[in-house]
């Protein structure tokens, strides 16, 4: 009996092997779901000598990583980082991630990535991605503009982080004719997969894993262009079919903080936590279920706009600035009710250029006032009398001699803003864009191996990316899925190829 | 092979029927944990007929429930709110509840709760609980003093609640010799299942359920002063061991925000999620586990501390502060990351009396400044310049004529602090005390059946109160736990007890 049979937030109960009747498919290693995550598990599992067949659910693979723009976060001291002029540490790394990706993180896991950043730079780079060694100046844009491979893609930088672990950019970017590319990322992986030998069959949802007896993972039941198959798995079953941004009942029951105001990124037909609800079918444990990425990019493509400053509903300054765009998310949804302006001054402010082509950069604006004064902008935002005049007043005087004692932007982002007419751009939750995916997932290893609510590791089953909770625990930097994507897959992979068949 | 065979974050695995070589206690339903809930599904279970069996890890029940205020939030128009003379209405608490509870509140447990409240009190008087029919003045306390059986003990006067959903109080208080008494409260319910025939067993601890072939629950598990038991329950099982706040590993995996500034209430003894992980172990889902009831009391015995302001790391307020002490927690800590203080003037500041006996109202008052101008506040608490010293004079400046255009604090706190000294009371974590206890758990139906992962009911598990995840899904009022507890308590009952043997 079932609370709700058609409902989208269960797991998918597992199939007992001694309900097949035949198999349709047998292989070593079934991979589902062909994002980046599956693509690097796929190769991964291919040159260790397995057989691998990849399920994937469109016409052809790619997932929201071939939607991205193509950013890892690699460092370590990595041969990018060593052309363009930095210096980096493992160390470093870690004590930053443990600091940004938290509360909560899994230290082992960020350890491990660490540790390994450079061997996996070194994994990449041989199956075909380039990085252009040229490095976006910070001073310039904390996203790469034609022809530049490597960024700043966090909040290194930034107070508090800046005094925790030394900064370094470890945005690695991938470039199709200069410019970011996801899709062009994916076309290379998955030409590699297929090149390692692994069968990529389209069209394939995956709607159940098959268990023996034990409980160990032995198939996967999948629907094939409206025809049931069987997959048998002789070494295990790694499902990478990402998170489950697009699931409304799953975030309703999981992630309740994160539904409705914020928009899911990455195609639609993913990302429904099928990977996850599958696992949790077959026993595995979810963890950190709440937890997502919520971008607020209100300085992408319009850097200047971080000489601006961030208010809330009452007129005050809550963060500096200069805070990467994934904690300006948490915090404005999370910490101030999604309720927040970005003010700036005519000197700051301008508007998409026309016929800009880069539809993340000709982001839309929305101003919710324009004024002469503090006073009058203040009055027409509805805020309280001396609530944003004051924070303007006090924030000029500071900017003028460089400081901000109040929240420590860093003084190349600050100058008064006193060139009118002041402009309040919108940037209420219903008024911009809150980008969303969704971090938690199905309980791993560092290897990869599931583990069930007890913690013993369920035999078979593996998981990667945005279906386990990975190095990204409730924090987040651009450029973590993609590294954690493409290194936890091949981690995965790894596991279940030598496991014996 | 388990990641960890210690950990206590892990579930504790069920063991099959099969394994059982002979019954020691054969029942219709096992209770296991006898604090509020545990005692009214006792009596509810007994009175519908059923044979029951309690068992109980300490020498005698209580639970977290016998050292609380003994507050129940019930409303909807109970007899001691008319006799205080205060209408109320299901529709209007039902509204409250969802708008203070959320998000993701199941509204169906908040619907039932709602119009079933006035019946619950009936229930609750009707085996020995008695409310004294005195209402606290709003004007003099939010909380009960001697002789006082009703009060307010959410934010229903606040704003924006207040504009949510008609005001009503709905704390009603359990009193001894005119003070709040848990201990008596719970002498009550535990006197009322022994005379409703339940059988009571101390010193025992659950430890694993038992199931059939079928996954049906089937038994306990116990330990009985060092030795194993067996008991089977006929009809079904209902676990009711209170949350996990004890538990700093469950902690750990499930809430790390609430891990390490917060303190544990509840007897140390209970509250490590031992049914959870029961219910776990048994394929039980667990929701909501990253939400919890974080308290902080800073009002608490000491009313007109509400006339003073709280401000953040910045100087800045944050939030008005009439609204309820766990309001006060949550946003404290998890949006001002716990960098509060209370300023107030001399005309408001009143050190703990001398020879205090309620150890609620004797809080400790660290105090971290005291000045005689807001500027040498400001400085003596390391604040930036033109901080604090503004938001005391725009404060006082509104708060002369009764107004708060900043966060709408009822007019009656509302008094300029420029009576010096000034002082800082210190309420950031780790100088003041943030109470916690645990809000996730089993996923249940209205009816206290535990659901497995795909939404499937678990024949035979039952679970209530803070062991499943009920009435407060993220946000806390005072009394939603007591008033949750016995009322989900019954309803996991009577479903166990009247399922078929």
């Amino acid at each position: 009996m079932s609370e709700n049979e058609a409902s989208k937030s269960h797991a998918s109960p597992a199939l007992s092997e001694r309900e097949v009747q035949a198999w349709d498919v047998e292989t070593d290693v079934v991979v589902v779901g062909l994002g980046a995550t599956g693509a690097s598990a796929a190769i991964e599992a291919a040159e260790a000598g397995a057989a691998v067949h990849v399920v994937e659910r469109g016409w052809r693979g790619g997932g929201a990583s071939a939607e991205s723009t193509a950013q890892l976060y690699l460092g370590g001291g990595t041969p990018l980082q060593k052309a363009c002029g930095f210096d980096d540490d493992p160390e470093e790394m870690y004590k930053y991630l443990v600091a940004s990706c938290g509360p909560g993180v899994d230290e082992a896991k960020i350890r491990q990535y660490s540790d390994s950043s450079v061997d996996h730079y070194h994994w990449l780079t041989g199956h075909g991605i380039h990085f252009e060694p040229a490095f976006v100046p910070y001073e310039v844009s904390t996203h790469p503009g034609p022809g530049q491979g490597l960024s700043y893609t966090g909040s290194e930088r930034a107070h508090p982080f800046c005094e925790i672990a030394k900064p370094a950019p470890r945005g690695h970017t991938v470039l199709k004719d200069g410019k970011m590319s996801g899709e062009f990322m994916m076309q290379v992986l998955m030409a590699a997969a297929q090149e390692a030998g692994a069968v990529i069959q389209p069209d394939t949802d995956g709607e159940r894993l098959v268990v023996d007896a034990s409980g160990a993972v032995v198939g996967l039941v999948a629907r094939f262009r409206g025809e049931r198959q069987y997959l048998r798995a002789r070494r295990g079953v790694v499902l990478t079919t990402g998170g489950f941004a697009h699931n409304e009942e799953m975030l309703r029951r999981y992630a309740p903080a994160l539904l409705g105001p914020t928009s899911p990124i990455g195609p639609e037909i993913g990302d429904d936590g099928s990977g996850i609800r599958m696992g949790m079918g077959a026993q595995g444990a979810a963890v950190r279920m709440d937890a997502g990425c919520v971008t607020l990019g209100f300085a992408y493509g319009h850097r200047d706009n971080l000489r601006g400053i961030l208010v809330n509903a009452q007129g005050q300054r809550y963060v500096n600035e200069d805070v990467y765009q994934t904690n300006h998310g948490q915090i404005a949804l999370l910490e101030q009710k999604g309720q927040v302006y970005l003010i700036v001054d005519d000197s700051i402010y301008s508007p998409p250029a026309a016929g800009e082509d880069d539809e993340l950069v000709s982001w839309d604006v929305e101003v919710a006032a324009v004024a002469e004064t503090p006073e009058e902008l203040e009055a027409e935002l509805g805020m309280p009398p001396r609530s944003l005049s004051h924070t303007l007043a006090v924030y000029n005087e500071f900017a003028a001699k460089g400081e901000d004692p109040y929240f420590h932007k860093e003084s190349v982002w600050l100058q008064p803003l006193q060139s009118p007419p002041l402009a309040a751009i919108d940037l209420r939750v219903g008024h911009t864009y809150y980008a969303l995916f969704t971090l938690g997932g199905l309980h791993t290893t560092p290897g990869g191996e599931v583990m069930d609510v007890e913690g013993n590791i369920i035999p078979g089953l593996y998981a990667a990316g945005r279906t386990a909770s990975g190095i990204p625990a409730q924090g987040y930097n651009s450029g973590l899925s993609l590294g954690d994507c493409t290194f936890s897959g091949r981690m995965a992979a790894a596991s279940a190829a030598k496991r014996s068949a």
